[in-house]
C-alpha cells in the first residue's frame, strides 16, 4: 500500500461506513477527537513499547479517496441513504493528527496518536490506524527485545515466509529494521525500504549435489566474495570441514569465506566445535550465523550458555510477535464537540479529553517518569512527547529518515534504565495522570 | 495482490535468487521437486488442517514476471552475474503443480503441494508458497474450530483492525469464510470475494449521544431494518431496555430491531439477563449478538455455561490464530534430476520422493487413515487426494468457487469422527508411510 497513490477507505469494517452515514443523516458534523492507544492491561513481558507505523499511517490519511467503483459497490449493498453515497466522491481526511514520531519509547495507557476531525472522518479512519500502528509498534518492540538479548551481535530478518501475509513481510523487515536489525532476507521491502539484503543458501541446494563439498564449491564459484555455507544439511561436523576445505581454495585465489550457518541441533554444542573446526583451520574470520526458531528468550538462553555465535537470522517467532501476536490498541473518542467523552465498559473504561504525555528525565538523561496530562496543560521541567504532524489533512513537516529512527531508538533504549527493558518480569515504568486530566474523570 | 495481473518475484527471500543464479551458472537445469507440507512435531490442539490458500498461489505462479525496475534493481545490488540478470527479463515459471484442492481436511507431513520445475524456477517460489498456504491453512483452520465451538451459532469475523497487515485481514476474511464463518466487517474483502459484510455501531458513535436511547434511534432513523445496537457502553441493562424502547417505537413504523450487541464484562450472566430483557418486552426475534476477545474455547466455555448467545463477532484471536500464530510448513527438495533426496538434519529430516496421499473411508464416508505413497503407486480402496493442478505453468482446471470450497469443508467436517476435531488434545488421525515410500528412505 506504500507506494500507492491512492488508499482505499474499503480497509475499514462496515461499522465505520454505517456511523457516518447516521452521523450525516442526523446532522452530527462537529470535530471528535479519537485517542489511539494500548490499553493498560498487564502485557506480558512487555516493560515498554517502540512507537511505529506513522508513516505508513500519514501516507493513507492524505491519499484516502473512495473510487467510482468503490462507491458504486457500497451503492449495490442497498444499504445506505442515497444522500450518503452522494458525498463519498468528494470525501477526503481533513482533520488534525497528533502524535509520538516513530521510535518513541512508550508505555501502555499513553496515547500514541490523537486525531481531531469532522466526526464523520475521525470514525472511518479507525480501523487502518488501529491495524497499520497496532502491528509496526508490536514487531519493534518484539525486535528490540531482540537485540538486547543478542548484545551487540548482528541480527537479520529472516522471516517472510511466515509472516501472516506478504504484506505483514514488508512491515516486518522495516519496523524491525529501524529497531536495529541489520537487514533482511526480503529482497522487494530491501528495494523499497533501502535496508540491506542478506542471504545465501537453503538445504535443497546443498542436496542438489551429491555431497557438501560440492555445493560450497560450486556456490563460491559464483558468489567468491559472498558465501555463506550452510553445514548442517546433512553432519553439521562434517559440514564444517567440507566449508574449511572449500574456504582454503578460495583463499588461494584472493576470495574469503563469509561465514557458515547452522539451522539446527544443539545450538550451544554446534556452535562450539564448529568454531573450533574453523579456528584450528586458520578461519578466526568466519563467522558463526545461527537459524531456527529464534527469538529474544531463546537468543538471551543460547548465548547464556555459552554458544559461539557471531550473528542471528531470526523468522517466524518475530515475524509474527509468537508470544503476543497483537496488541490491545484501540481508538477511543475522548471528545464530541464540546464535550469530553468517556465509556466506562467493565474492564474497558477509557480517558475523556484532549491529552499530551510527559516525560520526565534525571540528569543522565534517563527518563523516569511520564505523566498523562491535558493537551493543554504545560508540566515544567517534562518534554512533551506528541507532536502534531498533520494539520488539515496535510503532513507537516518531513518525515523522518528510516535511519533518523533508527538512531533514535538505539539512543533512547541506551539510556532507558536497565529494569524497565528485561526480556521477563521487567520493573513496571510509572506513568501517572496528571490532577487536571484525573478531574476530568468524573 | 490478487487483483494484480502480474506478482513480484522480489517477494521473495535473497537466498531463492543466489540459489537461482548459482544454479544456472553451475548448469544445473534439470526439474526438482519440491514438497510443501507442515512439519509433523506435535501440533498444540490441532487434530486436523483445512488446506486452504491454493487460488492466490497459483495465481502468484502464473503472474510471476520481473519488472524492469526490479531487475534494475538486482543488478544495482552488485552480487549477481550479468549473464543471470540477462535471463530475468524471459523468466517465467513453468512448472506443474500437484496440490490438495482447498478445503481438504489434511494432517502434518502430508504433502499439501508438490511442485516440478527447472529446479531455479522451482527454488524462486518457495517463500510466497510457504507464506500464502502456511497463513491461509492456519486461519482456515483456526475458523473451523470456531465453527465447532458455536454448534450452528453464526460467526462474523470482525478481525480487521488487528490483522497483521491488512493484506492479512483480505486473506482472513476469505479463509474464515470458506471455513464456515457467515461474514465479515471487512469491506474491501466482503467487495473483492462477495462475501456478505456485517456490522452497526462502535461504542463511539452512542458516546457521540448523551445517552443510549438517543444513540439508538438516530441509527435508527437511517437504518431502520438494519439495526444492531451496542448496549454496553455505559451500563448492559440500562442499555438493553433503551433498546427496547426504540425498538417498540421501531415497531409502530413497522421496522424491526434486529438484534443486540453486547462486548464486554460476563457473557453469560449479561447475555442471560438481556437475553430476559427482551423477552419480557416481547422482542423473542431480537438476537444477542457477543463480541470482545472470542475464540474456540470460550465460545465453547461460555455456551456450556448456558450464555443466551445467538451469534459471535470474533476478532484479533481468531484473525492472528493467537495460540498458533504460524504453522511449521516447509517446502523441501525431494527430487532432483533423476535422483530422490532427503535432509536429515536433527529434528528435520524429510521423506524423499514424489508422493500421493491416499484417504480411505468406511462405509459411512468417514475417513479412517491416510496412506502417504509414492506418486505412481496405487492403493485399492483408497481416495488420492492430490490432483494436478497446474501444467507448464498454466491452471489446468477452472477453480473451485468461495461457495464450493465452503460446502466441500462442511461435509468433510461431518463426515470426520468428533474424535479428531475436539478443541483440546484431539485423538491423532493414523497417517502412515506405503511400504514403498518407506522403502525410499534409505
Amino acid at each position: 500500500m506504500n507506494s500507492d497513490a491512492t488508499f482505499s477507505p474499503l480497509f475499514t469494517d462496515l461499522y465505520e461506513l454505517t456511523m457516518m452515514a447516521a452521523y450525516q443523516e442526523n446532522h452530527m458534523t462537529a470535530n471528535a477527537t479519537f485517542s489511539l492507544f494500548i490499553r493498560g492491561y498487564e502485557q506480558l513481558n512487555r516493560g515498554y513499547f517502540i512507537a511505529a507505523g506513522l508513516q505508513d499511517a500519514l501516507r493513507s490519511l492524505e491519499q484516502l479517496r473512495f473510487s467510482q467503483g468503490e462507491i458504486e459497490y457500497l451503492q449495490r449493498l442497498n444499504l445506505f441513504p442515497g444522500s450518503f453515497i452522494r458525498t463519498l466522491p468528494d470525501f477526503r481526511f481533513t482533520g488534525d493528527v497528533w502524535a509520538m514520531p516513530e521510535g518513541t519509547i512508550c508505555f501502555s495507557d499513553e496515547p500514541l496518536m490523537e486525531v481531531t476531525a469532522p466526526i464523520a472522518e475521525a470514525q472511518l479512519v479507525e480501523t487502518f490506524l488501529i491495524n497499520i500502528i497496532g502491528f509496526q509498534t508490536n514487531i519493534a518492540t518484539k525486535a528490540a527485545r531482540c537485540i538486547h538479548a543478542a548484545k551487540g551481535r548482528p541480527i537479520v530478518d529472516f522471516s517472510l515466509r511466515r509472516t501472516q501475509g506478504l504484506d505483514a513481510g514488508m512491515q516486518v523487515a522495516r519496523s524491525t529494521y529501524i529497531a536495529g536489525f541489520s537487514g533482511t532476507s526480503n529482497v522487494l521491502a530491501a528495494r523499497r525500504y533501502d535496508i540491506p539484503v542478506s542471504g545465501t543458501m537453503a538445504h535443497s541446494f546443498v542436496l542438489a549435489f551429491c555431497n557438501d563439498g560440492d555445493a560450497f564449491q560450486a556456490y563460491a564459484r559464483t558468489f567468491p566474495d559472498d558465501s555463506v555455507f550452510l553445514i548442517d544439511t546433512r553432519h553439521v561436523l562434517q559440514g564444517a570441514h567440507d566449508a574449511v576445505n572449500i574456504a582454503k581454495i578460495m583463499a588461494e585465489n584472493g576470495h574469503h569465506l563469509k561465514g557458515v550457518r547452522i539451522d539446527s541441533g544443539d545450538m550451544v554444542e554446534s556452535s562450539r566445535q564448529v568454531r573450533h573446526i574453523l579456528d584450528e583451520a586458520g578461519l578466526q574470520q568466519v563467522r558463526v550465523i545461527a537459524t531456527s526458531g529464534f527469538d529474544e528468550y531463546k537468543i538471551e538462553k543460547t548465548l547464556a550458555s555459552g554458544a559461539a555465535i557471531d550473528a542471528f537470522g531470526v523468522g517466524a517467532n518475530i515475524g509474527v510477535s509468537s508470544d503476543s501476536p497483537f496488541l490491545d490498541v484501540v481508538y477511543k473518542m475522548v471528545r464530541y464537540h464540546d464535550r469530553d467523552v468517556r465509556k466506562t465498559s467493565p474492564g474497558k473504561t477509557t480517558l475523556a479529553g484532549e491529552k499530551q504525555v510527559f516525560r520526565r528525565m534525571n540528569a543522565d538523561g534517563s527518563p523516569t517518569e511520564d505523566i498523562i496530562a491535558c493537551r493543554n496543560e504545560v508540566i515544567e521541567g517534562a518534554e512533551p512527547l506528541l507532536e502534531k504532524v498533520m494539520t488539515g489533512g496535510r503532513c507537516k513537516h518531513p518525515l523522518p529518515s528510516l535511519a533518523q529512527i533508527r538512531a533514535k531508538i538505539q539512543s533512547s533504549l541506551s539510556a532507558i534504565d536497565q529494569r524497565y527493558t528485561s526480556l521477563q518480569q521487567p520493573a513496571r515504568y510509572p506513568v501517572h495522570l496528571s490532577r487536571n486530566l484525573s478531574a476530568l474523570q468524573l
